[in-house]
């Protein structure tokens, strides 16, 4: 057992050639080491899909979901689709060779591979979660930035991966920076026509009354953890639904979230220097629901 | 000498600690073997710059300005400085470790190096450059592709990183591939305005009468390959300037061409289906002084 743990796929995918013929099965290998050529399309071109799944006591949560999206990310990348199965094993395994934790992340990575050579990279690295109580009870203050693309990009321009988990994440590090550069600890991205979208690594919740509503712009991810929430909501006799949002009706909202797979609903106590109402309630009610929800895997 | 060479730089920048203290003299490694944890933020988001140096027989070509260029997409990614002259010796160090070969390019990439190490991770390599002989002579086919900004977002919005060359180009490595769909060899960008702006891995530069053109709109890279191009067409009685050029400018043009540090000039014989007049000898001109300029290194 270690803190961390790293296991690398033989064969990431059915479509493409292992890399090496009659490997063994899975073992984790040193995460320190080094255990990619600098020649990989990640490293050079952040040409590869990634996912974050959490894992709470040792199960990962809302597996099939994230290895779906891992799929769609995939083919919007024209890369070979990743062999579920060989993923499942890879994550189990990585998350199994853990010192036992409360939470956990397991991130998957596939990647073009080296240039030329036909044969995907991938790697699942298994890590005990940050501490997130301070976000997920006192809330996290957002500023909001342009995005740059128009909200429906995603449907004119599929080759702006709009959607899709790309290893291409500079733009998302930069807008964190100019985020904390603002006395502020997260992000909410807007289209060029003033709808917000997402965060760089969440999804936006929105509460009016007894209705949760997310951005139904083109530019965001599908979440999991998002549709995951929508689902209990229901079930808790709320509305749920999908709208286009401006600044000012989340000014104007009962509370807010940013929600992703690790940090889970993290509630958002201000936006650009105005305070927002935290729903502490239900904000523990949903955090509760992501911790206890079903192991799929 | 091998056909290829890597080298690994030990203090990227002076303003981050050393990997290894102490450590020896450049020596070029295995290109070929595992260099880069998977934790590399490079392999995880894409987060980091580089540059494409021209080497000609040996030469590299206009290495201040590339050097310069990769000083400029650093700070705008707030990554530490890369040290000028430990760049310089690590690219002499790789060129000079190749096969002597006509045309070679030396990619330089600074990364942030893994999370949470404070250490960022450079590398030089060098190869052999592919045979552009078609290109640069008979021309390449291009369609235009929607970038989805608009032509001024480098001002608006600093955090989309416009203008840095970060290893965040999953979108041009994916408009190369609709290129290919679309039965052509490159792109050009083109703003939601309608404006073009630069290709994937090249800047546009179009002549009208004795004038040469390249876009003014903000999203585009400054190109050191098009700055030597307009040095040299000043020398030799021509005009330049820099215009907002529209898809309509580019078909009623005179010729145009995609210029890059490793291909040169390509003239454009085509865009989106309809031919466009190549300049044979302007071309052969353009391209032989840019085989022939100084080796400022």
């Amino acid at each position: 057992m270690a803190r961390t743990a790293l296991v690398i796929l033989n064969q990431p995918s059915l479509d493409a050639p292992a890399h090496t013929v009659g490997a063994p099965a899975l073992q984790p290998v040193d995460p320190a080491s080094a255990q990619l050529s600098v020649l990989d399309l990640a490293a050079t071109r952040g040409d590869g899909v990634f996912e974050t799944i959490g894992v709470v006591n040792g199960h990962a949560r809302a597996v099939r979901a994230h290895l779906e999206r891992f799929a769609r990310s995939a083919a919007a990348l024209d890369l070979p689709a990743p062999h579920a199965e060989a993923w499942l094993a890879a994550t189990s395994a990585a998350i199994g060779s853990i010192d036992p934790t409360e939470e956990a992340t397991a991130k998957l990575v596939l990647t073009r591979g080296v240039e030329g050579d036909g044969r995907p990279t991938g790697w699942v690295f298994a890590a005990p979660a940050p501490d997130h109580t301070v976000a997920r009870t006192t809330g996290v203050r957002v500023v909001t930035l342009d995005r740059g693309y128009a909200y429906n990009a995603n449907q004119t321009a599929p080759w702006l991966l709009i959607g899709a988990k790309t290893l291409s994440y500079a733009v998302n590090a930069a807008a964190l920076r100019e985020a904390r550069r603002r006395d502020a600890d997260d992000v909410i991205f807007v289209s060029s026509e003033g709808f917000l979208t997402e965060g760089p690594t969440s999804s936006l919740i929105v509460r009016v009354g007894d209705r949760l509503t997310t951005p139904q712009t083109g530019p965001s991810l599908d979440g999991t953890t998002q549709g995951d929430i929508f689902q209990w909501a229901l079930q808790q006799g709320m509305r749920t639904g999908f709208d286009l949002i401006g600044v000012d009706d989340l000014l104007q909202a009962d509370a807010a979230w940013l929600v992703s797979s690790g940090r889970h609903a993290a509630p958002i106590r201000q936006v650009n220097g105005t305070d927002l109402p935290v729903d502490s309630a239900l904000t523990a009610g949903i955090n509760s629901y992501l911790r206890e929800r079903g192991d799929d895997a």
